[in-house]
C-alpha cells in the first residue's frame, strides 16, 4: 500500500468524502453485504468497547442493572402504542419464515425494545416495593436505512438502552436528567465532546414520548450530531402494556416510565469532532492505544529497548503499542499512526538508545518535537496523556462557541447556520420549524438547559418566543 | 409470595422440573413471547457478564481482537459452503421484508457468523504478513428451536464466536487447541466444571467442519452439556470465499479457518452441576453476590452495622449485598438466598453486634452455622470462598468420576450411560453409532484428549476399536 491510497480527501474539500474515505482507510469500520450494513473492524471496536466500560460503569454506578430481552418482537406488541408503531413501521425488518414454515405472526426485528420490556415490567411490578424498576440492555437494533452512512445512520447499530419504571412523574423526570447527566459527562470527560445538554422541541421528540432530551455535539463542519437522548414517557406505555403497582395506600396506579440510549455513533461523532487532514485524532480515553512505539533501524537491540519501554508504560496504565513492522519505512509508520490518530508517537533509534533518549511527537504537533529521557517516559505519560485529553476538550468547546451565532434577525440566523448553529428565539410552532428548515435545512436541536432566560420574539415569524429561552437551531446529521 | 411459591420440585423426582422451576423461581430467566426466546434477567444476565469478563481476557490476552460483524447476512453466503447450509436451513429466520418492501433477497438472521466473516477476511488478508488473523465477536444469534429449554436450546441465544485464518493447518490446529484450552480452562476454574475436553467423532461435527473438539460437562443427573466447541474447517471456508494470501515464496495460497464458541448454555451448565433441592448454588467466581448479610431485628444499629460490614467487604474485593428487606422475615430471607444460591449467609442480630461477632452460614452448610469475630469477616472471606470453589470443583470431580463406568460389556455400557457416561471402545462407524442411540439414547461425547491408548474391540458390535482409546458416550442435553 502506497502512501496515496492512506490520504485522504481535505476536509475544506469535501468533509463528507474526508470522512468516509477516513473511517475505511483507518480501519474503523468495513461495508457489509446488506443494505447500510456495518462490519466494525478491532480498531473500531475497541473504540466501542472502552466508551461502552466508561458507560457501562457509570450505569451500575447509578443502581442501574443490565438485562438481555429478546431480538424478535412479535408485530403486534409495536401496534400497542400509537404513536410509537407510526414512527418505526417504515424502518422494520421483519422475519416472516423460521425453521423452514411461514409463521402465524411476523416478527420484527427490534428497532428499540420499549415494547417487549414494557411487556415483562408489566408481569414483574406489582407492588410499590418493585420500583424503581431499573433496566439496561445492551443490544444491537436494525432499523431499515436508506440513505446509510457509517456509524452514523446505519441499518444495524449497538446502542444501549435504558428502560425505567417508577411511582410517579416526579421519579421519572429525575431519571430521565439523570441518564442525560451521565451522557454529558461520558461525552465531555471520556470522548472530549463539550456537548450541549436540552430538551428536543415537539416535533423532535421520540415516536411515544411526553419528553425528549438529548446532547447534540458539533462536528467540525459546522452540523449538530445528536449523540444520546433521554425520553420520559409519561405512562404511554405503562397504559399499552399495563405496568401497574399497588401503592403503599393500596391503590392500582399506573407506572411512569423512562428509556434512553447512545450508540454506536458515537465513534462518528469522535471522528468529525476531532479529526484532521493527516487523519483520526482520538481523546486519549478513547484511543486503542494511547502510545505508539516506532523502533528505527535494522538489529536487535531498538526493538527489545521499544519493548523494555513498552513494558513500563503497561505498568504507568498507559495503552501502549511497539509498530516493529520493519518492512515498513519509518516514515510510512508515523504517517499511518497520524491516519489512525494515536494521540503520542516515540520514535526509538540506535542514536537515541545511546543518548538515553526518545523522541516524543504529538498527534496535533503541539510543540515540536521533544526529547525526552528514557527513564522519565513512564512517569511523564499520564500527565501527557491528560493534558492532551484536556487541550482536545478545550479545542473543540472553543470551535463550538465561535461557531455559535447568537441571532436576532434572520440574517443572522441564516449566516449562524450556514456554518454553525444559530442561538434564537422561536415561535414554537411545527410549521414554523418546518419553514426555516425548507430554508435553510436547519432543524431545531434542542432548548439548552443552561440557556438563561431569554424573550424576544420568534427569529422566522415574528411571533411570540415560546420557550422563554433561545432554542439551538442547526443542520444535523 | 408464601415459601411454598419459592419451592421446587425435588431433583430425584423430575430434574427436569427441578430445573424448569428453578431457573425462574431464582429469577434468572424468563419466556420471551417469540418461540423459544429467553429474557435474561438481572440475576442471570450478571452471571453472564462475569464469566463473559473472565474469557474475553484471556482471549485477549491471547492474541485475538474482538470486532462486530452483520446480524444479517444474504441467504446467498450460507449456500456457498455446502455442509454448512445442510446443517443450518431448517433452523433459520428469514428476514424477507424491510422498510416497508419485500427484499430482493432474503437476509437470514446469523445462526453463526462463519459465512459473513469469511467474507470479509477474504477482503483483508493479501499476505502472508497479514495472518494470522484472530478476531472475535461478542453476539446474539438465532436458531429456530422446535424444543425450547431456557438457556440450553433457545431460539435466541449470546455468545462469543472465534474466528481465525491462518497460513497452514499446523498454525490454525494450534489455534484450534488453544480455544479448546481457554474453554477448559473458563470452565474448571471459574465455572467449576471439570468438564472433558475431547474430540467428536465425525457424525458430530460442526456443519463444515474437518475436526471438531468440545468440553463436556456431567450434570447431576449424569447427562452430558456441551459447554464449548472449537472447530478446524480446514480450507473449507477459505476454499467457499476465498480466503487466501501471496506467501514469503510468493505463491497464492489458501487460508485454513477456525471457529470457537461458548455460550450462554453456560449458566445451565452451573445450574444443573452445583444446584440443589433447596436452589442455587453458585461458584464463588461468577456469583453475583458472594456474600449476602442479612441485618435481623427492628431499629437503626443492625444495618448500620450491616452497611459497615459491607463495606468492608467490598473493600476486600468480595461482591456483597445486604439484604435489609425489613418487611420479610429473617427466614424468608434465608431461604430466598439459598434459592438464589449466594455461596456464603451472614447473619446480624443486635446480640451478635453486643458480642462483636456474626453467624456464618455456607450455602451447603458445611461446618454447620459459625459465629466469627466481626472485626475478621473481611480479612478471611476471600479465603473462605477460595474453599468454596475448590470444594465445588471437587464435588463435581468425584461425582463425574463416580458415574464415570469404563465399559467393556454392552451391559457394563447399557447401565453406565443410564445414570452417567461410559468409556468404551468403539468401531467408530455412523451405523453403530445410531444402533447405540436407538437402543439407550446415549451418544458419543468425545474422544478424551488425555484418555491414555487402550485396544479392545467395539462395545456395541464387536469389530475393531478405531480411536485407539476409549470414547466417552452419555445421554445428553
Amino acid at each position: 500500500m502506497g502512501r496515496d491510497e492512506r490520504g485522504v480527501t481535505p476536509q475544506s474539500e469535501d468533509f463528507s468524502a474526508w470522512y468516509n474515505e477516513l473511517v475505511a482507510k483507518a480501519q474503523l469500520v468495513d461495508r457489509g453485504p446488506a443494505k447500510g450494513t456495518m462490519v466494525i473492524r478491532p480498531y473500531g471496536y475497541r473504540l466501542w468497547e472502552l466508551l461502552q466500560a466508561e458507560l457501562d460503569q457509570r450505569i451500575k454506578d447509578t443502581g442501574h442493572e443490565n438485562a438481555y430481552f429478546p431480538l424478535l418482537i412479535p408485530e403486534s406488541y409495536l401496534q400497542r402504542e400509537a404513536q410509537h408503531v407510526e414512527g418505526f413501521a417504515p424502518e422494520l425488518a421483519v422475519v416472516t419464515h423460521a425453521g423452514g414454515k411461514e409463521l402465524e405472526e411476523p416478527l420484527v426485528v427490534r428497532p428499540t425494545s420499549e415494547t417487549i420490556i414494557g411487556e415483562m415490567m408489566a408481569k414483574w411490578v406489582s407492588s410499590h416495593r418493585d420500583l424503581p424498576l431499573l433496566l439496561n440492555q445492551w443490544a444491537n437494533v436494525v432499523r431499515w436505512e436508506l440513505r446509510p452512512r457509517m456509524f452514523l445512520r446505519t441499518t444495524e447499530f449497538l446502542w444501549q438502552e435504558g428502560h425505567t419504571a417508577h411511582a410517579d412523574e416526579a421519579g421519572a423526570m429525575r431519571e430521565t436528567m439523570l441518564a442525560l447527566g451521565l451522557y454529558t459527562e461520558v461525552c465531555r470527560d471520556i470522548a472530549a465532546l463539550p456537548v450541549v445538554p436540552g430538551e428536543k422541541t415537539p416535533g423532535e421528540r421520540f415516536a411515544g414520548a411526553v419528553r425528549t432530551f438529548t446532547v447534540e455535539a458539533m462536528m467540525r463542519d459546522g452540523k449538530a450530531l445528536q449523540s444520546g437522548t433521554s425520553h420520559y414517557m409519561g405512562t404511554n406505555f405503562a397504559d399499552a402494556f399495563e405496568i401497574q403497582y399497588t401503592s403503599q395506600a393500596g391503590r392500582l396506579e399506573r407506572c411512569h416510565t423512562t428509556s434512553w440510549g447512545m450508540t454506536t455513533r458515537m465513534i462518528g461523532a469522535v471522528v468529525m469532532t476531532h479529526g484532521d487532514d493527516k487523519g483520526l485524532v482520538l481523546p486519549p480515553r478513547l484511543a486503542p492505544y494511547q502510545v505508539v512505539i516506532v523502533p528505527i533501524g535494522r538489529g536487535e537491540e531498538v526493538p527489545a529497548a521499544a519493548r523494555e519501554l513498552a513494558g513500563r508504560l503497561k505498568a504507568a496504565g498507559v495503552r501502549v503499542h511497539v509498530d516493529d513492522r520493519d518492512h515498513l519505512s519509518p516514515g510510512y509508520r508515523f504517517n499511518d499512526w497520524e491516519l489512525r490518530g494515536a494521540p503520542v508517537r516515540l520514535e526509538l533509534g540506535p542514536r537515541d538508545l545511546e543518548s538515553g533518549t526518545v523522541v516524543m511527537a504529538m498527534r496535533l504537533g503541539q510543540e515540536g518535537k521533544r526529547t525526552i529521557p528514557l527513564g522519565s517516559v513512564a512517569e511523564i505519560m499520564p500527565g501527557v496523556l491528560a493534558d492532551f485529553q484536556a487541550f482536545l476538550l478545550r479545542r473543540a468547546t472553543e470551535f463550538r462557541e465561535a461557531r455559535t451565532r447568537t441571532a436576532d434577525t434572520w440574517q443572522a440566523f441564516a449566516d449562524g447556520v450556514t456554518s454553525g448553529w444559530a442561538s434564537a428565539p422561536h415561535c414554537g410552532r411545527a410549521v414554523c420549524e418546518d419553514d426555516i428548515k425548507a430554508e435553510t435545512a436547519a432543524t431545531p436541536r434542542c432548548v439548552p438547559l443552561d440557556a438563561p432566560p431569554s424573550g424576544g420574539v420568534c427569529v422566522r415569524c415574528g411571533q411570540p418566543g415560546a420557550y422563554g429561552k433561545r432554542v439551538l437551531f442547526g443542520r444535523s446529521y
